[in-house]
């Protein structure tokens, strides 16, 4: 039966990209209020094909923020229950200036398709879709195993709807495992599993000074500045070195396994290519006496995305502005609390304000890392999938990044989670000339198709 | 004669406000490219006025930059010429939402007219224009001494034209001293004449880590912040009580005279009521051991203006930004020589590069301090005037802002400058919701028409 349903994938092909092109081109940015309708537009665009697929139950459930899609199909008696996740979400597409071709307008060169959203994650959300459809085809309107399907909307801004709505919800969720795609293979052509994430805590801190912009010739040297004081600050967050200077960040830090660290060195990983062609910066930075891989899988780190405030136009101003503010993020990993290391990162922040300057601190999303354990049959059975696919053996790796759903589908529904995703290590997601490999993409069909098979038997 | 043409000035009161209010309602912004058209709209307007009140040689002299707007009358033989400057363009409006009414939409509200540019500089370029206007008109055609008007459109963004303009053409300029009315009284009611101003280096440091904008959560450990990178080196320019950093900064700092600090003493200035209602701060910063006037009229600042780079819309982005970049300028006193500055502010800024961090550095603009003497003629003459305005001694002040065509009048015309200025210390310069005292507008009107007489006897 998986050969039937490959084979209907296999045909399709070219319209399933089609889809995939529709479904890019709405601007489904979660974080800017403007693109609220697109939201919507891409939540309907979604649950219309889960419906005329072949599934039941196909909702889309309004939150506070932006909608869930939810469906189900559940008659596959005595096989087990999938929970299928993904997000239709994506980040914002500036700097608009540095895309080659725009970013809702869905391009294909070299065997990729250039979109915002193309591999994060609408590409691995429309992967999982068309495996359903082509098992649905291929099995006269019955799946091989039972499949919830819970996307999201707001994946890009913290999730703050599905956190809610699992810890509401758990019963309408009752599953055995999860399944997310929205990771990447380690190497192009090496099937991966993701079985370790990093958590996030995104916070901002709003300074003011003066109560209104000063003009900087008239009140320099008398006024408070608050962009120079978020500085000051910053600059105290973190040593030239990566190491972070907040006291008691570290404190419940746990190490990968020596033998998560031997394998981690067996992987084919060049350090000076990765530099060149992923990173393109002179040299690579971060702590001193840790690998790479380690600094960005297994490290706590700090960065500054942003900072808002003053005069940020072509020219000059000679303003001391009133308000400024800094965006920073923290990922986590695992035993590190996201509510201690905010209470941590608040507390230091606010010892180090300056004298006439008020601190604000905001949180923008917040969860912790996550370790999955390799030894299951559902990372087995997907391992068997990945090897029918790519003929090779799998490799499991971790991610710098953070999926805070994986931590809940443990915490709340008490099931692990397949990170199974498809994307590559260049496909600049969050970055300009977001791309998805399109072998990719049907590989990811067909992988998922397989699986599922091999999870029936 | 005075009499007559302050008879003129008082009855057309009414008239010359409704004439400042269409030229505030230009938005000449010089710094924004877009506000070409709105540039030359200013300078037509000005032109045509000083044309029609009785000047000869108006012109609207083209620059690489914007134009200048030049015009006399040399008539009066014997007599001495002055040199009468301002400037017609302004600062941007930003931040748009902080004002009550619109910027370019000039209001009245409690005897001020509030505008970007009300006090810096169009209404005080009005009040030259009117008091020509009147004393043409009392002289039946003639003004009591001779009067070459130059008025330039780019004192926001450096002054890079009409410097040249000067520079080529000191025959055409020759004058006995220059008048300049871009400064402010020290106090309501208090008659005062400004006879030092800080110079000025902008500068914007340009970095670059990544060749793209990265995802923090898969990069973040390994590849360079460049925003990080700046607040690293901004840090370390200016410590925490405002003394500057950079190495030999302060080795050519003229002080004061003993008999400037004691009179500086003697003003009429309330720290607290200064920090109250202009500052607005919860205490004043700067360095220890001086005075606020000292620190802000005689003490060289560093400060950051914006930092334009990575994310700074509303909401969460983990991004690690390719690009970032910081404006930053410095206030400069007596002797400090602004390229001798800005070559030690920038060996010491590339000596401060992290690693993997490219810096470029621009400068935006860039004038020495000046300082002009008490003991003159045409000092004595302007205070003079302004006691038969506002029956009370001047004061003589220096201000914290930059002028350097001051210098350069100076420097390249060998002449002294009279900066007679009917701003206030709370007119928001530079800031939402600028205004310009409608009385001080009209005594601006009649100080320069009694000074031009008592120059004639």
């Amino acid at each position: 039966m998986a050969s039937s349903a490959v084979a209907f994938a296999n045909e399709n092909r070219q319209r399933f990209l089609e889809e995939l092109k529709d479904l890019l081109r709405i601007p489904s940015i979660s974080t800017l209020p403007e693109h609220k309708e697109d939201i919507h537009k891409a939540a309907k665009f979604v649950a219309d094909d889960l419906k005329r697929i072949g599934f039941e139950h196909v909702e889309i459930i309004p939150t506070e923020g932006h909608p869930l899609v939810y469906a189900d199909w559940l008659h596959a008696a005595g096989k087990p229950t999938a929970l299928c996740y993904a997000h239709y979400d994506v980040q914002p597409a500036e700097p608009l200036d540095e895309w080659k071709t725009p970013p809702f307008e869905p391009t294909e060169r070299d065997n990729n398709i250039y979109a915002r959203g193309a591999v994060d994650d609408k590409g691995q959300l429309w992967m999982e879709v068309k495996a359903f459809e082509s098992l649905f085809k291929a099995g006269n309107g019955k799946l091989p195993i039972n499949v919830r399907v819970l996307f999201e909307g707001e994946e890009e801004v913290g999730g703050e709807s599905i956190e809610k709505f699992i810890k509401e919800h758990p019963e309408r969720l009752k599953s055995d495992f999860a399944l997310v795609c929205d990771t990447e293979l380690f190497a192009p052509d090496l099937p991966t599993l993701c079985v370790g994430l990093r958590g996030l805590v995104y916070t901002e801190i709003e300074a003011q000074g003066a109560m209104t912009d000063l003009h900087s010739g008239i009140y320099g040297g008398a006024a408070p500045n608050p962009l120079f004081a978020l500085i000051e600050i910053i600059s105290k967050l973190k040593d030239a070195n990566g190491k972070i200077l907040i006291p008691g960040f570290y404190d419940h830090v746990k190490e990968p396994t020596a033998d998560e660290l031997k394998a981690w060195k067996a992987l084919p990983f060049n350090e000076e290519h990765y530099r060149k062609t992923e990173v393109g910066s002179t040299v690579l930075t971060g702590e001193p006496g840790f690998s790479v891989l380690y600094r960005t899988w297994a490290r706590p780190t700090l960065e500054v995305h942003g900072m808002p405030g003053g005069f940020i136009g072509a020219g000059a101003k000679t303003v001391i502005p009133a308000r400024a503010s800094a965006k920073i993020s923290m990922r986590l990993v695992p035993n590190q609390n996201a509510d201690d290391i905010f209470k941590k990162y608040s507390d230091y922040v606010m010892s180090l304000a300056p004298k006439g300057i008020q601190l604000k601190i905001k949180i923008h999303s917040k969860g912790p890392a996550s370790v999955v354990g390799t030894d299951s049959n559902w990372i087995h059975a997907a391992t068997e999938a990945l090897k029918e696919v790519f003929h090779k053996e799998t490799v499991y790796i971790r991610s710098g990044g953070s999926i805070p759903i994986v931590t809940q589908f443990g915490d709340d529904l008490k099931i692990p989670t397949v990170m199974m995703g498809l994307g590559l290590p260049d496909d600049n997601l969050h970055a300009p000339n977001e791309k998805f490999h399109i072998p990719n993409f049907h590989r990811g069909v067909e992988s998922i198709i397989r699986f599922f098979h091999i999870l029936a038997k």
